[in-house]
């Protein structure tokens, strides 16, 4: 048993195998940790460390059966059953893919470079130095016009990470940097929020997405809606007959399946996705599994969702179905419990439906979305710093500490002003008189 | 008033300056935030975030009069009277440096790239992803041989740095990490300190040399006095007529002033260090003060050390000193009060000595060691936060949550065991039976 990925999906995988002693299961990530994602945008806003949300995956999986592996999956090699990986093979009898999505940006991979997306660590940390370089680069900056662009972030989609992106980003801009800066007056910066589709956050019911709206724009991000976007460069943004002045981009609009699951050679749907069989098995190959965001599956008519809660259900049924069929047992097709989503504005306040019914906002929706997340945050380290960032966030009103650029000052930086002048600095204090004595001791 | 450097030096000038209203202090800084440094080494055997012993500099000084810029310094024009940064110039009437020390490598510049030292959050993360690597390595690598060289781990230099590093990383191998890996046995891991003077620790007296030795010994580290290092590359390190294989190396031996004091042109010592008049300006220049560890300072015929304490002091009288200078009061020479220093060297286990009187060792050493660092460390939620990773580690043996390795499989990483052979894997599970029966929901 071979599990590609250690996301939601793959882990809940490996753990309902655990406890079969007559498994031997191998998980392979490329990385070494298990990440949170839905959090993950809190480490780019400074609210979160990035070892809040992730916990080393040796240290989730202890069962004795289990072993952790630490590479990248290249291909799969479907007729020989081996996993290649950089440097090497794994052979597999059974294998579990759940590698997850990626950015996409649709037909412009040029604009990765400028708008960077937010899926790991490193991309969080990114987006935070960059975001906080921004604010430097417009202390330092001069002419007034580079320093509003400097000052202008814009955020490309709509969905639950533009959205919290934007929320949380126009939060820091109004609560915690004011007091740092002096040349600057951060509760200027512009947040805009851009998306192609009529509303924010389609996928949830029309009245959320007004409430969404509404209190984004109480937090004074500038929703755009049906802004179909033309080009991304260093620049700025160009949709429609608009451009936007901005040195930073955000990216939360497009993911596509991550592109291990082609080497199947089985159809795939347009975001790349395995289209699976009711066992989640790819279809002909039924010892292949996919699972979580790169499986296509659809339950009366609608699309499985691509959220966290999903990918655990579909990485618990798989181990189960493992364990049925060793067993001996009939197999279940997999049924998807809609538990409910949750997109967060501002603090305090998240947008949400539970359970598929209930439609919640405001406060409530938060404490909600607060619960979850802490209760489905691995580690109990990572429980308690959470919970106390977010009181020291609410009581304080912002991050202050986790301000972090960890490199020296950025290469992205412009020089001092525009100019090789020096930037017009306060008036020299009055010359110092000369010491009168100085006793040596 | 320009400050370069916000160290701990630079920072108590600052603070010191903040109230004095005819004064106007730049802070000039490459980096964003103030770290706290002896706390580095916890950073990088993952006991601490990176954020938990930092504070973003424009948050710790608030004061109406005071600016921070951040910049790279790259020379001072003392006849010009300006700081050159990149891209531009800063007039200053006063300068204060406080821009600390950087490794050195002596003779061997290129020791740089294969044994990295520790004086950055930068540094430390690098050294916790090199550790947390190598034993990944280990765990593919098949060859005994070169399993065993990624198993050990080589630290140059004993004094409180390279002590501190030696103890957390053997602590680690013993206690946090053993139940995480399948195929090696952390514990076998050698952890051997190197140092060319006669004991460890030789700035302390002889009798805690001794203790922090045989304690060192009991958490298996090796520790070998007087082996002048004389080679250091890729495979391993020389000493007399020793080899050791090896593929982790960490740099605790020397340090030097940072080279920007160079262009004041005044006399050197040997570290490259600026030899201050009584008042800490450099000899010549009544207007540039030099502090911290780019100062070198004598007091009853002994330097004063190159730690914290020494530097704030040395902020500090800076800062008193304008003030008096602009009051037209008397001036003081620079007086430094031994409060102490401790090194640290497993879980509740420290040497020191306080008030150049009292011998400590053991847990009341650890006791006032942990009690001084929490209380200067800066910022609320820092002193929360390393407290309950200290609280954690301490009851849990280790500290396991913060084991991250940002980014993914890194390239220094083998090729699957040391061949393009697939590992000795487990035994294939048993083929599974076909599928009974698939309901179709």
């Amino acid at each position: 048993m071979v599990i590609v990925g250690a996301g939601f999906g793959g882990l809940q995988a490996a753990k309902a195998l655990g406890k079969a002693d007559s498994v031997r299961v191998t998980v392979v990530d490329r990385y070494n940790h298990h990440l949170f994602q839905p959090l993950l945008y809190q480490v780019a806003t400074a609210v979160l460390n990035p070892a809040d949300i992730s916990a080393p995956i040796r240290s989730v999986l202890h069962a004795r059966n289990t072993e952790v592996m630490l590479a990248e999956a290249k291909s799969v090699d479907t007729r020989r059953k081996v996993l290649v990986i950089e440097g090497g093979e794994i052979p597999y009898d059974s294998l579990v893919l759940g590698t997850g999505a990626t950015h996409s940006y649709f037909k412009h991979p040029e604009w990765d470079r400028v708008a960077p997306g937010l899926k790991t660590l490193e991309d969080a940390v990114r987006i935070r130095e960059r975001v906080l370089t921004a604010f430097e680069a417009a202390e330092r900056e001069s002419d007034p016009v580079r320093q509003r662009e400097w000052m202008t972030f814009v955020i490309i989609g709509a969905g639950p990470t533009g959205v919290e992106l934007a929320g949380a980003l126009a939060y820091m801009t109004r609560h915690s940097l004011p007091k740092d800066f002096r040349r600057i007056d951060t509760r200027e910066a512009r947040v805009i929020l851009l998306e192609g589709l009529p509303r924010v956050l389609s996928a949830y019911p029309e009245v959320l997405s007004e409430a969404a709206k509404r209190d984004l724009e109480k937090l004074h991000v500038e929703v755009r809606t049906g802004a179909m976007v033309t080009d991304v460069d260093a620049e700025g943004v160009t949709f429609g007959d608009e451009h936007i002045s901005t040195r930073t981009v955000l990216w939360g609009a497009g993911v596509a399946a991550s592109p291990l699951v082609r080497s199947l050679e089985v159809p795939l749907d347009r975001a790349g996705r395995v289209k699976v069989t009711p066992l989640l098995t790819a279809p002909g190959l039924s010892d292949v599994y996919v699972i979580g965001d790169v499986a296509a599956v659809e339950q009366h008519g609608k699309p499985v969702p691509g959220i966290a809660p999903a990918a655990m259900q579909m990485g618990r049924h798989v181990g189960k179905t493992i364990r049925d069929r060793l067993a001996n047992r009939p197999l279940r097709a997999f049924r998807y419990h809609d538990k409910g989503s949750f997109a967060v504005i501002g603090r305090g306040y998240a947008v949400g439906v539970l359970f598929d019914k209930w439609r919640m906002k405001g406060l409530p929706a938060w404490m909600v979305w607060a619960g979850v997340h802490i209760a489905y945050l691995i580690g109990f380290r990572n429980r308690i710093s959470v919970m106390l960032n977010w009181g020291y966030t609410f009581f304080t009103k912002g991050g202050r500490d986790l301000r972090l650029i960890t490199g020296k000052v950025s290469p992205r930086m412009p020089a001092l002003a525009s100019s090789t002048q020096a930037p017009a600095l306060p008036p020299a204090q009055p010359e110092l008189p000369a010491p009168r004595s100085v006793p040596v001791h």
